[in-house]
């Protein structure tokens, strides 16, 4: 497996056509509760950036329809847990506030938990009889801080951390990554099913059509190939090849790179133009030598979701005086349009109960290989295999 | 059982901490139904006030995702029918509106009925055959008038009226209900399944945190217990005890009654400062010296339901030259928004799935009643019991 | 069988009153879904008007939930295929738009079929293996073209086109249907079941209560009766009796014809005052002298539809230098607004649980056909019998 986009249309990688998942897998309410289920209540699921959670603080998010908190306490530590009292199930909290007295306390009969979610008090409510504080505790909820990326398994045995990310989580080893801080952010709702983002994500035939400005950015895109022709021996395990057009140094509107250049980079990763690094289900890296997106994909029903785009900025390049924001993130917020503009277009032809499943080209390999991480996960009682 | 909210926290009421009722019966759309199904439709609906609604008046209600209409003829008396004719089913009456030459008229073919339900012409139709105009009667409905308030029972066979009441019909004997008009009337829709109101009406824990101004008029409620503490040996069989901070007669803005006093109350009736009245589903009434408010709850699904309250006076303290009604009514709707509020917070906590059910504490008996009541009602397939 | 709303009510077309459609087929979701797959997806159903669309044209249409695209070639033919990419499953089409190059081109990935559906190009997609283009061609739809009026049909062995047309497709053949253009449209989405649409059009029963206007118009209406009373002998598999009041020639404002009358009508044509031609399900022309009105019937849930009238008149009609269109098109317009209104009294009225089924009135004969009609088509695992 490796990053997308990057494979000469030679390369032996699919000696077939095989079919797409069924049109059930995008439409049918049932395999959208069984992937709920199978897959995004079991695996490590992208909450937010660390450095923008501030110590001393909750803050509500949703995971798979389930409603969580975020606390960050006074050392340092930061957990999850359900966002529901053990007393009668009331929201602990509505919206990021401080912690008040080290303590998260429900704001209808004031019980109150520490912030390792143990019950402290029940406040004017006498329990008796064989009543134990500490079989009422929060319930917790698995969370991975991974270079300041912060991450939530709903599991009660989560999976290995990083064991889906492609190509590895050492991909990135030369980004600062535990000091970026979002500079920029972008909210897509979109309507289509999840999954139709991460196959338009695995590919580039779409590339020539669909995003002109990106196909002069990176030559090869506009041929309908993947990586430059002289590339001929790359293969998806290897640091991906040079890519950007003469001159070009980032994926910025002026080519240029919007800010001092992340310092111990590779020269490969320098020339590579872009880096990505993926983690199923949830979120993707897009690393240039300059900046990073960051892209979290949250499924809302079987024909919508939202993708959520930060833009991440060294400090010291959000601080330069002519910092320019809208060079640094238009060209690319533009392909992100063109790209939700393609998903929403497949989702709707998607609806047509003649089409019962489409065909993989040779260079849709890497979507060939979600379908089958989609098969594994996803119970033969709904694929109908 | 008793009126809610009065019991000292060393009474004996409760000795052990009961689980609630199950998470499933706050969300579930097949708990709801079989609500609808064992409980709205075969319980005593409260629709309205008889001096609100005309002689000669048809109005459209809705009744458990019923249509219906109330018809008060003539002669005085109301009655109650599926607003729906038996031709082809059209809606007989879209909206308030005065009956006709005594007919209840169909909008469609122009069938007549007379204010018994029964078919009195098919107009241009010309029926043959075996059609018999008495087998084509409106459907009626079961319609109680208890001194004013108007009930309806949607089944065949309507439970005894007022036996759900607490503590008793007798309870309102001193007020003249029959002669209440409404003042005022405000709704909530209100993001929480119908129970949760009722569990929120039933216990005081939470008004120290949640009312801060009725805590001061009720000074017992701002210490966490919900009667005086010299009370100690009252229990719920018996009156009221005194509850009003000194010199306050009710709950109006400046603590002072808004009008005459009822002539008719017991000293102990005016020094309780507050007498309850509970019919389960469907609605309560809380009556002062001054002024009554009633209460109506209608679910409007899993987790939606409308709440109508209306304040109550005698037609003298409204005519009042000077009658101050945001003296007469804020006080109590500031405490109905905040108890709205803790309603949609407990209602949003209930999300969670790993929340399976709450404990009472021993102040929340009534609650712990209350959810035996719906054990009673909703089948063993749907509780799981 | 015969046009609607003609029959003397001393006729004994009907000798009893037969009940109507259970209730069900008005609410329940799985009546409408055996609704779609029995009667939407294997009828012939209207689509349009093939004068106004046209050469070199796709257009986006949609048919019992399914997406499909006419295709206008510039040979001529029309065409209609699925609206989805055999590569997978992308809309091909999302708004009216001219063919490019006579290929229809897939936005995504630019596969590109010829109009006939076969696939032309994968774009830089390069197959591999067994693919074969001649088996990845896009997924065809029966399509018929009637004197100008552009039916699809989604089964694989359509019926006999005209089978269900009343009282027979020649009833119009003195009308020069073939070169008639749209002067006027309007759309209603209504919320009713769209069989309640058909009811409504098939008595007139209601014309007296609801067509104050069109009874003055056509006198019999005014007196709960259909044909005129002299027309005692008149049955329905006859030409319709004459109908206008004394002066008038059509249903315009001031009752005149808004331009030339068509020349090859017959003399009873003429007097007939209005000429019907139905198509069950899907849509009904109303024939004047000088005009016609379509009716496009769209189901759109248990509880919606759509309805799309189209004034339809000669060019030379529409180019007259006075031409009043709001004269040739507002009388007709009320009269569809008040059946409108009358189909959604009569939706609301059919949600009453206590309402099992109707009573029809021997008037209404044509309704009793049309009963007949759907359950001779939904299965009786729907409709419980």
């Amino acid at each position: 497996m490796s990053h997308p986009g990057y494979v000469h249309p030679d390369s032996p990688l699919l000696n077939s056509c095989p079919p797409t998942l069924p049109r059930a897998a995008y439409v049918d309410p049932a395999w959208y509760a069984a992937e709920v289920e199978h897959i995004w209540k079991t695996s490590w699921v992208y909450v937010g950036r660390k450095p923008e959670l501030p110590q001393g603080t909750i803050r509500p998010i949703e995971v798979a329809g389930q409603r969580l908190i975020l606390v960050h306490d006074e050392t340092g530590a930061v957990r999850a847990f359900h966002n529901t009292c053990r007393h009668r199930g009331a929201e602990l909290c509505a919206a990021e506030t401080a912690l008040r007295g080290r303590r998260i306390t429900c704001p209808y009969h004031n019980w109150a938990y520490d912030t390792q979610g143990r019950l402290i008090s029940t406040a004017f409510g006498t329990p008796t009889g064989d009543f134990r504080k500490e079989e009422h505790g929060l319930f917790p909820v698995h969370l991975r801080d991974w270079r300041g990326f912060l991450y939530v398994c709903l599991a009660d045995t989560p999976p290995e951390f990083g064991a889906e990310s492609l190509p590895g989580l050492s991909a990135l080893d030369n980004w600062p990554l535990e000091t970026l801080v979002s500079g920029h952010r972008r909210e897509w709702d979109t309507p289509c099913n999840w999954k139709i983002f991460w196959e338009n994500y695995n590919e580039c035939l779409h590339c020539p059509g669909v995003h002109p400005n990106l196909s002069k950015r990176v030559p090869a895109f506009a041929k309908g190939i993947n990586a430059p022709e002289e590339a001929v021996d790359w293969t998806p395990d290897q640091p991906s090849p040079p890519s950007l057009a003469d001159g070009a140094r980032s994926w910025t509107v002026n080519g240029l790179a919007c800010g001092p250049e992340f310092p111990d980079l590779t020269e490969e990763e320098r020339l590579a133009g872009a880096n990505f690094l993926t983690m199923y289900p949830t979120m993707y890296i897009t690393a240039h030598v300059d900046s990073l997106r960051v892209g979290r994909i949250e499924p809302l029903g079987p024909d919508r979701m939202r993708l959520t785009i930060d833009w991440l900025f060294a400090p010291e390049t959000l601080a330069q005086p002519d910092f320019d924001l809208a060079n640094a993130v238009e060209f690319t917020a533009q392909v992100i349009e063109e790209d939700v503009w393609a998903c929403e277009v497949n989702q709707r032809g998607l609806t047509s109960d003649r089409f019962k499943a489409g065909t993989l080209m040779p260079q849709e390999f890497e979507i060939a290989h979600f379908h089958d991480w989609i098969r594994a996960r996803v119970p033969a009682s709904v694929t109908g295999r």
